[in-house]
């Protein structure tokens, strides 16, 4: 039925290593890496940006970001959020890390028969109420019904525009040696709390989601005149991923400090008892901003309680980054190869 | 573990009713409009333009048009597309739908883990071709996967963006008794095309889907000057769904004329045997335009061959669209209440 004649593509992926999709493939690690990098840049290629949170654009007179995320993330209803509120402050982030002011989203539902109507009601509002913390406006959407057993209750895809904040380049490109990496917040909240609530766990007090939007923070730091340099929000693969794919993007080194990097006590219990990394665990509120090391501290005024300096960029290293432990001895921190927890986002 | 007090949400729908969402609910015909008016349009509201193909908007300087439409189609090949040109058209047109000259898109895979590689391969390959063919850019993505048995393969959410062509509002608003109604050419094909190859039906020879890109045709209305008052894309639900819900929103009446509606030989057997009328058929590369009465000759030029004056707007009337058949006599054609077949986009 195919219009294509199979034959004469030829596929650059490594088909015989990987002749299916794994949930490795949609997990932030290695193996996305290599289908972005093989499959999706060499047929929809030319965009510079089109690997980054956002693409930025000319549209008419202006400069604009644009992005899309889907969210499948399971279960729909999470402690500090649930796929309603992650699937409007996901793509406001995303937006955000291109320094744009997130104006407008879409949103595509596709819904499997049977669904609840009262579980999609919850979730619009959710949707409705998030819009409304962050500033943006939902404007336009679709919806799509599957047949039951082929979906899984809700799937969302929101897509953002918005105009890009002043005429800075924000891109691994500009990141220089000496400058310090910064984060907004603790990490590893999010991707604990799925798993706590798939695993049945219980702690003394619920590990509530970081799920958040963080525009206002980019946009204080941007107006205050940092001169930000990279931004990158910590959702699938976590810290350790972000990380790599800028040293690698940009050919320099990045040395981080554990002690600098806050995890809080009932996370770190609950990676020790799941056998987790946090550096590799999902966020859903948590960026790094790499900017020059003369303006950490106005920067981390502007992020507010909780931002940490964490890091410092270095000449290009082998491997790109490593992290000096509490007991002073130095780690490597490797991309993922696969998938630390599927259908987190 | 949701964050919702369901008891104090008060759902509009009616959830006795419905308490489930059915495959209707995404079918484009009188349930789904029940949940976009009562569900999205409520908690996303204040976008006038949110129930069109696309939203116009404002954007820095320019005015702009944003779409998104998710492509659940199955099979995900069929005799003259996929469900990687579909992604492409179906978004680009609902862009010009909106007068917009459709410019950047983005694509959001959602794959079901064990999707043969070189599946996503030919249709990666299929969305790269229908880009260029339609003169747009996927600038941005997203990747997920979901466990085998939670999804169906592939689906692909794309969104859009384009800037307004001219300052003219295209919208059921604009539309005057006395206009008359043009469509681009015979209906109904996508529908039975995809409809054949799920019931293994043959042919003497494939009826191929008009999935294609329309948007030059728009431009070319409007660069022509030609007055347009609406225009609307005739996918899910068919022509009756497109002219009810147009005849609908503007408070007046359409008159078809059978006569002029171009229905192809083998299409109209297969409605015969199948038991499906091409009214509500879906179409991939149709679309009415709505336009002053002494401008049709002119209209149709641009349009080319194939297009037709299919019918009249009418003064306001119950039913609201009416065909005069064949034979003369006057036939109610309705909103759809349900669904004629699922999954065709």
């Amino acid at each position: 039925m195919s219009d294509f004649d199979v034959a004469s593509l030829s596929c650059p992926l490594p088909i015989e290593q990987y002749p299916h999709v794994l949930l490795a493939h949609g997990g932030g690690g290695r193996l996305m890496q290599q289908l972005i990098n093989q499959v999706f840049l060499p047929a929809f290629g030319g965009a510079e940006q089109v690997q980054h949170d956002a693409a930025t654009l000319s549209l008419g007179g202006d400069r604009i970001a644009l992005t899309t995320d889907s969210y499948v993330v399971h279960p729909l209803f999470f402690p500090g959020g649930d796929i309603g509120s992650m699937a409007v402050y996901g793509t406001v982030n995303d937006l955000a890390m291109a320094g744009a002011q997130p104006q407008y989203l879409t949103a595509g539902f596709i819904l499997e028969e049977g669904l609840p109507m009262s579980i999609l009601w919850q979730v619009v509002q959710s949707m409705a109420a998030a819009a409304k913390t962050a500033g943006v406006r939902i404007v336009t959407g679709d919806t799509k019904v599957v047949d039951r057993g082929k979906g899984d209750g809700i799937f969302i895809n929101t897509a953002g525009v918005g105009v890009v904040r002043g005429d800075r380049t924000i891109s691994p490109s500009q990141v220089q040696v000496g400058d310090v990496v910064l984060v907004n917040g603790d990490i590893g909240r999010h991707g604990i709390a799925i798993m706590a609530v798939r695993e049945g766990l219980m702690f003394e007090t619920a590990i509530e989601s970081d799920s958040a939007p963080v525009a206002a923070d980019v946009l204080a730091l941007l107006d205050a005149g940092i001169e930000v340099h990279c931004l990158r929000d910590l959702t699938r693969g976590g810290l350790a991923s972000a990380l790599n794919e800028i040293a690698v993007a940009a050919n320099l080194g990045v040395r981080l400090d554990e002690r600098a990097i806050a995890v809080r006590d009932d996370v770190q219990g609950a990676c020790e008892i799941l056998g987790f990394d946090p550096l590799y665990l999902a966020n859903e509120g948590r960026f790094i901003a790499i900017v020059p090391s003369q303006q950490a501290e106005a920067a981390l005024e502007c992020l507010g309680d909780g931002a940490a300096e964490i890091g410092v960029v270095t000449e290009t290293s082998k491997p790109p980054v490593t992290m000096m432990s509490e007991i002073g001895s130095l780690r490597t921190v490797d991309l993922l190869s696969g998938e630390q927890l599927p259908r987190i986002c």
